[in-house]
């Protein structure tokens, strides 16, 4: 079996220019089959100004009403999504840009209202591989943005971090699939304000004790459940860390294992 | 030979929310292998005038600066590539968004400034087929908007009438290709006010007599300029017409020939 390596990048990332060209720079250089999904930054909110369009969040959730998911859709499929296109050609990476719209390759459904109405957003119901592996047996690297879409025509505002381990978890019949969380930092740290203190392996059995302690807590809490989700459903490994890590062994980094 | 259609949208389709659903029917009921390839209508000036963004125009040409640029990326390539995609996919046609960039399938070059400087306006270099020809062998339709690429890492604004006949033209050698440009008319009139004046056959021979008598004007030459570069290098046939002459055979339109 090959192997797929899944890399997100977060906003931080991208919001700098930097660690963006860094980050290109060391995901081109990743040899066999790879495919790229990239969070938003701070780009959406400020259109969203610029737009004189209201940004409503409910406890930390972004709400996609009919305008937010147009703005989401220009800045993340169209603007940030084709310079990263065109930056990795440059690179001599043949990329390819996606929603989950583009060859049907993510199924979603409105989130169902219950307290909450989070207008457009989607949950996942389906990974499709077929458009998406006749690209990776050609070579081809498939850049995701966080859309998705209901196969009736809706596009959907969807986590990309979730995009990230479905699309690792739909690929494990194919491929011996890695995923890959990177950020500004070097991996799940034990103490925030330490970045010498990488915790280099997270497994189940440390991690219940882990979030007891309060040495992990906050965003990083979703990104480690994903990382869970996706290596109990099939996915090898998961990585947490720099950009570095992508061509670098020698770097340190969080690994998550069963 | 297989035939391919290439079939290039304007805005007025864009704009007009039946005519744009007509179209995607037609569109999507077409057997056998297809390129869309949309241009931008309207919706690009309402961002720039949403976003306080002067548009510049210089004889009726666009001057793509770079804020410009950031807005057609957004509203080509983001809003209406991705939504025309989620809406083919609803009709059952497994449809991949597509600019220049993305499987470096068309190359073009900065517009050298002379007298005018456009800014990122794009010339186009080279069609590359062999992402698209993948795609296209496997059942999957790419979508274009009107943005290329230089290969350095930079998007450029390029005009949509002469993506589709360089298209057209690129393909050439792998399939019989046909050139459709639809509008919201019945095809090329010889009076502008009687919409079943339509002149059903242009060639080389009758073309130029049509310009001496005023007959064809404006926009729609360089229209027609393009239709016979395409047939003049390999391209088997041009129409012009009504998104209907995809689909249904005995409707009139105007067709190009050598």
């Amino acid at each position: 079996m090959n192997t797929l390596k899944i890399i997100k990048i977060g906003g931080s990332i991208i919001d700098n220019e930097d660690a963006f060209h860094n980050f290109l720079d060391n995901f081109s250089k990743i040899v066999g089959a790879k495919i790229l999904v990239h969070g938003g930054g701070k780009l959406a909110t400020q259109l969203a100004n610029e737009m004189n369009v209201e940004v409503k969040m409910i406890d930390g959730r972004r709400i996609t009403d009919p305008q937010t998911l147009d703005i989401i859709t220009m800045v993340y499929a169209g603007k940030i999504n084709k310079n990263i296109v065109a930056k990795l050609q440059a690179r001599q990476c043949n990329a390819v840009g996606f929603t989950g719209a583009d060859g049907n390759s993510i199924l979603a459904e409105k989130r169902p209202v219950k307290i909450i109405d989070y207008g457009f957003a989607g949950d996942i119901l389906k990974v499709n591989t077929d458009t998406l592996q006749v690209l990776l047996k050609n070579d081809v690297t498939p850049v995701f943005c966080a859309i998705t879409h209901d196969a009736k025509g809706q596009l959907l505002n969807t986590n990309a971090d979730t995009i990230a381990s479905e699309l690792a978890i739909g690929f494990a019949k194919l491929y011996r699939t890695e995923l890959f969380y990177c950020f500004e930092k070097q991996g799940v740290l034990k103490d925030l304000n330490d970045s010498d203190s990488v915790i280099e392996h997270i497994n189940t059995g440390n991690y219940q004790s882990l979030k007891d302690q309060d040495i992990i807590t906050g965003g990083m809490i979703p990104k480690l459940d994903n990382c869970f989700h996706a290596i109990t459903n099939n996915v090898n490994r998961a990585y947490i860390g720099k950009a570095e890590m992508l061509s670098d062994e020698t770097i340190t980094f969080t690994t998550i294992q069963a």
